[in-house]
This record gives structure tokens, sequence and C-alpha cells, in this order.
């Protein structure tokens, strides 16, 4: 066989060719914006070679800070067409953690969303490596900015050569881009994406029996770009030529469904509180969101809730499904396979409930200390994943050699496996509660929780306990037409025939908002913290 | 990214872990057999370990000479999953190259279904290389056969190891399979597959935007599985646990629409003869064929009337696709864009005969000397293919460098592309017709000639001509109600409105029958042979 490399170049050249009039809807600061792809591959190779006039060079890194529109789609491809290294930062890390990740990935450019230049200028004195700003905004001229040298995006489009040839000559291991993923403790970790890992990532999410991504489909990623490659959604649909949707910068509930609306939205794809705020506005205003044919739903597990208001109240299917970062994300998707069809009411939701069955290229196994589970649905173990689109080590980064052991990725997540094959995450194993010597799950108290009419989030923690060693505590947050109606003991009552006695929270407390991470999932090492003598001191 | 290697094993894991009691139902000589894929799974275990113990290793030749049961799809995984290599002989072949390939691939162990023993006996002295017979039968007993040493198929799976374990280190450009293909003229010329090649090409047929070949299907390949891998189906219907239907020894349409009509096939591929006595099969006797989703054909240019019959009158989507031996074979197929949704009736059709868009992966043009065509729909040029499933050479061959220029395949096939980048094949090089400098398509004429109702089946054929070079000279097989009730002259009439004038052939004549090659496509060769004089006898 020719040996072809699999590079990002061939999806820009598919997208040229067969679908130069689809588009590319791009909602920023001064409203919305269409493009063709005929334009945004004019503008991408305008981009590559502007770039290289301002020191872009193969194997270099030019970081993004942006959020979800068409220039930071174009620098997904400018940046790795042309050999160099697309990082994507996360707008919503803290200043130290923003510093580090810019140093250590040794950012040389960075092209930076016009409303977020403050952001940058204020670490400005602490980046070591960034020798080149870029301004993105609809205008051409630059606003007042401390940053220097400074670039505006749309000038150095004007500036640049359509006709740009993209480097067809990259072997398909050299690296693509990267993002950085948060960790427990200490600073952000950094994966290096592959040309060839996000060209097999992209046609996994391509498949029929998977996400089945199609050049019929209208892709509106709410999952931002900088949070693993916002799921694969924006190489895999320019690849397919699908029409895309970019939401922008600060959306809204509101924002979201009439996107969906207006630009009839096939596919869409987000975070769980993204959802939950997307249900609360459909229940409050009329919007017409029938043109969605998956919602798709990761990064944590969603209320059962919340999948049964979408698929039953709104007729969209929920697809849940379970990546990381560091497997470029798809690994598992809760897709109805021939022996789940004709599933319905409650035996659907509990399928898509779960986070469903590994993708094909991938290859799974639940372990504990006896070795892999039984298929049980029941037994609690660690996941494990390798593949080739799952990375094999943190850039530069001791802390590698705990996560990536015997060519395995070790996630660090909780799941019972059923007979299926289709596995359910049940804690991470730093939020397991491990209560006189058994496993709790704090997620299935969570979604208990969460099922419960009054509540509009739950976390449950584990807390350091003189007896048990650890017991579970629920921190929830009610719906604001309930806030003075329901009780704690109602809410504990509301579990007690959903669980084993010894699985209910020892106490229960009402707050004004769970504190989350930058990408929306619960931060429950703040709640831990704050609350860890709770126990004690009762 | 890990370095995982893409390999057929991943194939064969995902079918024994998830899929362990879907279908594999295979018609014998015996009846329809009936396995589980965990049978399977074992069987190929068993068939791995022992062929290792009568000589396989990794990088020898295994061929098979066979029909397509499920003896032969253990054969698929048992020979390249323990790291040798599959030799898919066309048991259609002339003893002269049957001879020729056996010897060239260098195969070692040769394992033949009972019924086709005699072929291979009567050229046994000409192998040079084979060592080991093994006889396919449902059968543990041997028949009588000259051949020597051999072994029951049915023994060795039963003496085999069902532990035994497959190759995991191989390397992913290892070769997996070998197929052979026609020339025009001389020997057949070799493809080896690789496993990465074999694995890109499963990816690319399981896309939505494809054949959404998925778990949920009941896929029947019709065509042979010496034949381009049977379109890859066996291989990607493992991956994904599709139900299959292995049609077995002496097909006919009969048999073909009872295994639809049976097993609820969904999915089923073949070349455009076997449509074409589906289609008389279904005239004459009631049969259900509403399972099917889809029907795939390729290997010749199917006329419009049949996918006009199957679309109209049978409900049934009728995908043409474009590949060959050297693509591996999926190249390009008539499936439906956004552009294209909505079309209905002729339009359809239209679409449907065209032979459509580049799978993702692969990269086409279509060129003549002044460079790539215009996409006008009308332009006629040699259509060249690249990517990482298609071969860049013959095994061991000099033939290679006419065929493979510049890291592009050509294909010796005329085609047009239209302004939406669908391709439509007009003829082969060698059959287009070249009358005073222009170009005239044979297979246009020969649809136009098979869209009449009195037609079965048309060629058209270059003859040489003694003012014009070369002049069109159409061959037609009338169905059997019309044999004494039309003429020469009322079929070319049908033909004036169609074409300009110069295109109308200069003869016609009656045939009982088109010579056919060994797999179902008209041997235009045999009758330009046949009838080069007539226009200078005229």
């Amino acid at each position: 066989m020719m040996n072809t490399p699999l590079l990002l170049t061939s999806f820009i050249h598919r997208a040229e060719k067969y679908f130069p009039q689809k588009q590319i809807i791009s909602r920023t600061l001064s409203g919305i914006q269409r493009f063709t792809y005929s334009d945004f591959v004019k503008r991408t190779r305008r981009l590559s070679s502007s770039l290289e006039k301002i020191g872009m060079e193969p194997g270099i890194k030019v970081g993004t800070f942006a959020w979800n529109h068409h220039q930071h789609l174009e620098a997904y491809f400018a940046v790795p067409c042309s050999g160099a290294v697309l990082h994507m930062v996360n707008i919503r890390l803290s200043p130290e953690h923003l510093v580090y990740v810019i140093n250590h990935a040794e950012d040389k450019i960075l092209l930076i969303d016009e409303d977020l230049v403050p952001v940058i200028e204020k670490v400005r004195d602490q980046l070591h490596t960034v020798e080149t700003f870029v301004i993105m905004s609809d205008e051409r001229s630059l606003p007042e900015t401390t940053l220097s040298p400074v670039y505006s995006y749309e000038e150095l489009i004007e500036q640049g050569d359509e006709n740009y040839a993209f480097k067809e000559d990259l072997d398909e291991n050299s690296p693509a881009g990267m993002c950085y993923t948060s960790a427990t403790t200490g600073n952000p970790k950094g994966v290096v994406y592959s040309h060839r890992g996000i060209y097999l990532h992209s046609m996994a999410i391509g498949l029929a029996d998977t996400l089945a991504l199609s050049e019929r489909d209208v892709t509106m990623p709410v999952v931002p770009m900088f949070h693993a490659n916002a799921w694969g959604l924006p190489f895999a649909s320019v690849w397919f030529g699908a029409t895309q949707v970019l939401p922008g910068p600060g959306m809204t509930p509101a924002i979201i469904a009439k996107l969906i609306q207006d630009e009839k939205v096939t596919f869409t794809a987000g975070v769980p509180t993204i959802w939950l705020g997307l249900l609360k506005e459909l229940e409050m205003n009329d919007y017409n969101i029938s043109s969605l044919r998956a919602l798709i739903c990761g990064g944590a597990a969603a209320p059962k809730s919340v999948i049964r208001a979408f698929e039953q109240t709104h007729k969209v299917p929920f697809i849940h499904g379970y990546g990381m970062t560091e497997t470029s994300p798809v690994a598992t998707l809760s897709t109805i396979t021939s022996s789940m069809e004709g599933a319905v009411g409650e035996e659907l939701i509990d399928i898509r409930a779960k986070q469903g069955l590994v993708v094909p290229g991938l290859e799974i196994k639940v372990i504990n200390e006896k070795g892999e589970v039984p298929w049980d649905g029941n037994t609690m173990g660690e996941l494990i994943i390798r593949g080739p689109w799952v990375a094999d080590e943190y850039y530069r980064d001791e802390r590698s050699k705990s996560t990536f052991k015997d060519g395995w990725l070790y996630t660090g997540d909780i799941a019972t496996i059923n007979e299926q094959g289709c596995i359910k995450i049940t804690d991470r194993t730093k939020d397991l509660i491990k209560s006189g010597g058994e496993w709790i799950s704090s997620v299935d108290l969570e979604n208990a929780l969460m099922s419960h009419e009054g509540v509009f989030e739950a976390a449950v923690i584990a807390v350091p306990h003189p007896k048990w060693q650890e017991r579970p505590l629920a921190c929830v947050v009610l719906k604001d037409a309930y806030k003075d109606s329901v009780s704690k003991q109602e809410l504990l009552d509301y579990l007690a025939p959903q669980f084993a006695k010894w699985w209910i929270p020892d106490d229960l407390l009402f707050m004004q908002e769970i504190p989350k991470t930058s990408v929306g999932k619960f931060l429950k090492r703040a709640l831990r913290e704050r609350l860890q003598e709770h126990f004690i001191n009762l």
C-alpha cells in the first residue's frame, strides 16, 4: 500500500475541493458571520503564510486564547498544516496556571481574542517564550494594548497568500496540537496530539456506530475549542464537509437555544451544566430545537433527569460519552446496539445514563486488585484505555509515569461494566468515598439527588470521619422555586429507598452554587478542602 | 499518542468481547450453518494454531480456493492474525493463470473447498511451492483425492488450541492478504494488502457518509471473497460486529433472494450481472426483500434500468461504487450529499448511475493531456487515485511502472467529473472508441441500449474502421420474450435521439450471451478479437 501519511492537510483539501459552498457560521463580538468553506480555506492559507512571515516554523508552538469562532477554526488548520503545533490554551485558567502552560509549552506566538487581551496583558511579564502576539477581532485596526510586538489578525489575513501550499511531507506522527488538562494538585499536564491521532479519531467519530458525524450535519460544539479539541468536532466537521456553527464568546443558554433553532443545528456537544442551563431556558421560552438529531454530553456524568428531559420532553437523542483530554477525547458512547434496539422509557434512559461502549479502535478494561472486574454492572474498578488516539505521556512531565503504565492509560476513573460491555462511570478515584472498607459512588448519589424535582445541582464528597474513615456529605443547590420548600430531611428521605442504608450521606448542606472547574465540572476538591473537618466538628 | 499498530487482531478482539452472540450464517454444501462470533473466534484461534503445526509461519503465503462461507472467513483472520499472508485465489481462473498466481505468490499451504478439489488436482504437478493441502468441507473425513500431504479442515479445527494467542506485535505495514487482478494481456497481477490498509479501509466503509456499515446490519457479500476482499465487507463486519450471511457455493438468483428474505439481510454487494439476475428472479417469484437498506453495485457500471428497478419498484437504495483490486477496493460511492437531498425520480437515478464521490481518505483526479479536466460532467479523462489503502505496486511485477507513477495509481478507467465532484466512469481506456480523433464512451451506449425494455445485456466495442480509425459496434442479448420482436433498426432508432449522430454504432449484432470475465464483467477483449475485421468485411 502507498505510504500516504495520515495528515490534517487531507481534511482541508477535501473540504476545499468538494464542499466549497458549505457554510461556517461564526458568532463573534460583532454578530453572526458567515463564511463558505472556500472562504475558510483561503483565509487559512493566508494565515499560514502570514504566520510564517512573523516567525512560525515547523515544530514551534503557536498558542490560541480564544472562544469558539471561525478564526480559531482557521488556526486549528493553519498551524498544524504548516508543520507547527497548535496549543489551545484554556481561557479559564488561573493566572498562575496560565503562565505555567504557556511557558511550559514554550509558545512562541499567541493568538488572542480581543476581549481576552487584558487577561494576557496582566501576565505578559511572566511569559518567557512568547515573542509575538496576534489579536483576533472582526476589525483590522488594533485595540489599545500593552502587548508588543502585536499584529492584527485580519491584517495578517489580508496580507497573506491565498495560494499558500500546506506542508504535505510531514511525518504522520509529528505533533499537530496540544491541550493541557487540569491536575488534582499542581500544574496542568500537557497532552500532545499527532496528525495520525487526530486523523484516526476523526474517522472514529464519523462511524455509523459512534457519532455518525456526516456532511449532512450542522454541527455546533458548545464545548470550548480549548477543551480536548472541542471533542474533535471541528476537525471531523471540516473533513466531512459538515456545516459548522461556532457559538462564540460569552454564550448563554438563550444564545445556544436560538442558534440551534435558527441554524437548524443537528448535532451539538457540551458538558452537563450546559445542558442543565439549556433545559431551564427551554422551560422558560419557546424554541424549536427539532432539528437536533443528537446531543452529546461528556466531561462529567449527566443526571438522569437531564437525559429524561431531552429524550422524552424534547425528543432529542441524548448520547452520553466518556473521554479525556488524554484520549483525543472520544472513548466510549451510549449508542444503541442491536441488542438494545427497541428500548423505550426508563430502559432507554438507563442505557443513555451509562457511558456506553468503547468505540472501534480503542480498548478498555475495568480492573481492580484482582484483575478485570466481572461484567455485572455492579463491581467497581479503575477504567484503563489504550489505542492509537490515546496519549502515551504528559508533555515533559514527571507525573507521566503514574498515569501511563504497561502501555495503558490509567484514567483515575472508577467504573462498572455490564454484561453488554457498557461502562458506567461511578466516580473519580479521588472522589470515591471509602467508608469502612467499602466503596460508595459519589456520582450515583449526585444523580439520585439531581433527579429530585427541587434540586438544580448536587455534589457529594468524601469527608474524613473518625469512625468510618470517610463518609458522604451532600452539597445541594435548590432550584429557585424550591428554595423555601425543600428540607434536608426530605432529600435524605428521598434517597433512602434507592440505596443501601450505609450509602446515605451523613449530612446535607444547601449552597448557592457548586464551585466548578474551568471546563464546567464540579470542583469537588474545593468543597472537600472547605468541609474536611465537617464530621469531626459535628 | 500511543504507537498502537493498526492490526486485524483488534477486529477480532472487539467481535469476541462485545458481540459473542451475534451470528455468522453460512451456506455450505450441506445446508445453512449458524455460528456465533464466539464460535467463530474460537475456531479461528484453533485454525491458527493448527496451521502453525503444519507449517504456517509469519510471512509465508497461505492460499484459499473457496466460495463465500464461514471457513473462508476463519481463514481471513487466522492467517493474517498469526503474521502470515492470506492469498485469496480466484476460483474462476483458467488453469494457466491458476498455476501462475499460486507459483508467483509462492503459496506454501492451500485451503481448498471440497467441490473445487478436482480443479487443483488437475494442476497439482505444476504447483512448485505448495507443500500442504487442506480440504474444507463440513465433514471431518477426507474425500478421495490425489493431493498429498492433505489435511481435513474440520480435523485441524478439532485439534487446534482455542486459546491460541494472535500475534499482537506485528508491524502495521506488514502484509495481511493478497489478491490477483486480471490483466488485459498476460498473467494476472498481484496486489498485497497490509494490516494498516485493511484497517483504514474498514474504517472508511463504516463512515456515515460512505457505506455506514454498522453492528446493526446484516451484511451479505455476494461478491466473492477472492474478488478484492469481497470489497472489504467481511473484515469490517467482524470489526463492527455485524451479523453476516455468507451465501456459499453455486449461488443462484433464487438462493440470493431467499437468503435476503429469510435472514433479513440489510446490506449486500455484488457486480451488475448479479443484480440483473436477481431482478429477473424477483419478477418471476414473490420475495420480501424490504429488509435491504442498501444494495452496493460495483465492478462495472450498472445500467440505469437496473438502478431504476431497485430504487423505484423494490424501494431499495442502490449505491453504485467504484473501486479496483488495487484500491482495497472502495474508492468512490454514489451516496447522497446534502446538496442532492430531496432528489427523486430520474434525478435520483442520475445520481445513482454515477460512481459518485471519493471516500474520505483517498484523493482522485481525472486528467487528460492538458491536466485536470474541467468539472463539467462531460470532458473525459483518465481517473487517477492515491491514498493509504491504494497499492503502490504489483507484487514482483515489471508491469508496476506503467500503472504506478508519481505516487498515483493510474486506473486505466476513463471518467468525467461533474460540478459536485462526482465521477462517472465512461469507459476503460482500452474500451474507449476513438473515432476520427474524438472519444466515444462504450459504457454510455451500453447503458442506453440496456435501458430498452427488450434488451437483457449489451456490449459496445471499438472495431477498426478503414476511414474513422475505430467505430462502435453493438453486441446485444435480447430478453427471451423479445427475441422475435425487436429488430436491429428499432434499437438503433432508439439510440438516435439520445446521442450525437457520430456516436451511433455502425452495426448491431444479436448474440446468445456476452462473454464474461471470471468476476462477471463483460469480456470485451474476446468480442473485439472475434469481430476485429467486421467493418473491413462489411
